[in-house]
């Protein structure tokens, strides 16, 4: 087969996708010849719709096709409460607990030293604006950030540079709790996630 | 976020891929997202064109966007030996092993009784055409054809049905050989492959 016929091409097209090699590349192919025109561009379509209408929300940098996502569009909720995430994934996790009522603010990143990724690289300056002026945030006074980056070294640094720029501000600055997992065995926990656990024990 | 939002949208078209359940399809969309926009614009160009350009070698009905696929358009290939495949993939996984320098056909499909699968659900009717008359193979008269579709029941069924049809034209008809993959354990291969292994033995 010549390496410009259009089989070959959807393949390569699929292997560029993550997670996705060779031989899962070439049965998603021939899955998609072998089954209706409309999966295929049902698919097509949907890419190319999500890249053309889908920016960001103006207020809280979360993904949608509309001026402000439906979270900050929402009279339901707690606007005073901003929780600070690094990506839409981490937004929708949050969500699906159904535990939070506030208001996000996505940051697309994280700020890491060591890959040269500073504070003006995520989506820091767009959290100021809000903290700063109740208008650029829907006229609701900021109470409360809490912080929900990943406690990993970049998590943790990002945590600490907006803890320091937040809190002089007046703000109640938190950040989630770290520890062992629901569920989850204490002899099979890490060493790390264990002596964080001991170090932020609560009184009972 | 509401049902009908792009990003919702395409997750859901990911989903209808073989394998890839809600959080794979999420991880692809976000993936999709952040990249920038020539990797959605390519697959979505490559699903549409390989449902508009590819069809059936007019030969051998092996998927192709020309007339004939390369294999049947190609004079280093000996076109009076056909090996019966059932689908494409099971074609490119005999071109790999470049042991073959014959020609193929190809059923998409097996006889399935139980399925209600018959011969004329399969592409059976174009082979027999190619050995009746040496025209419909390219001016070749076929002198062996090779089965190799699985060793399942339908594709035991298929091959029966087939060298049944055949053998009274006068032609050779041959099966793959079924046994011990290379490279396996004695100890876990299973007893049906075993037993049929001992069946099948050849002198030495």
């Amino acid at each position: 087969m010549k390496s410009t016929d259009p089989i070959t091409r959807l393949v390569s097209a699929f292997t560029k996708l993550p997670g996705v090699g060779e031989r899962t590349a070439s049965r998603l192919a021939f899955f998609i010849l072998n089954q209706p025109d409309e999966i295929a561009n049902e698919l097509a379509q949907a890419l190319v719709e999500v890249k053309e209408k889908v920016g960001l929300c103006e207020r809280c940098c979360n993904l949608t096709d509309e001026r402000l996502c439906s979270v900050c569009q929402s009279q339901r909720r707690d606007h005073s409460v901003i929780c600070v995430v690094e990506n839409t994934p981490d937004l929708r996790a949050i969500e699906n607990t159904g535990e939070f009522t506030g208001s996000y603010h996505v940051l697309h990143g994280l700020i890491s030293p060591l890959e040269g990724i500073g504070p003006d690289d995520v989506h820091i300056r767009e959290l100021l604006k809000r903290l700063e002026s109740p208008a650029a945030n829907g006229d609701a006074a900021v109470d409360e950030i809490i912080i929900a980056t990943s406690p990993s070294v970049d998590g943790e640094a990002t945590s600490l540079y907006l803890s320091k720029l937040i809190k002089p501000l007046g703000i109640r600055v938190s950040r989630i709790a770290s520890g062992v997992p629901i569920g989850s065995e204490l002899e099979y926990t890490d060493k790390s996630t264990l002596s964080r656990a001991l170090m932020e024990r609560r009184d009972l």
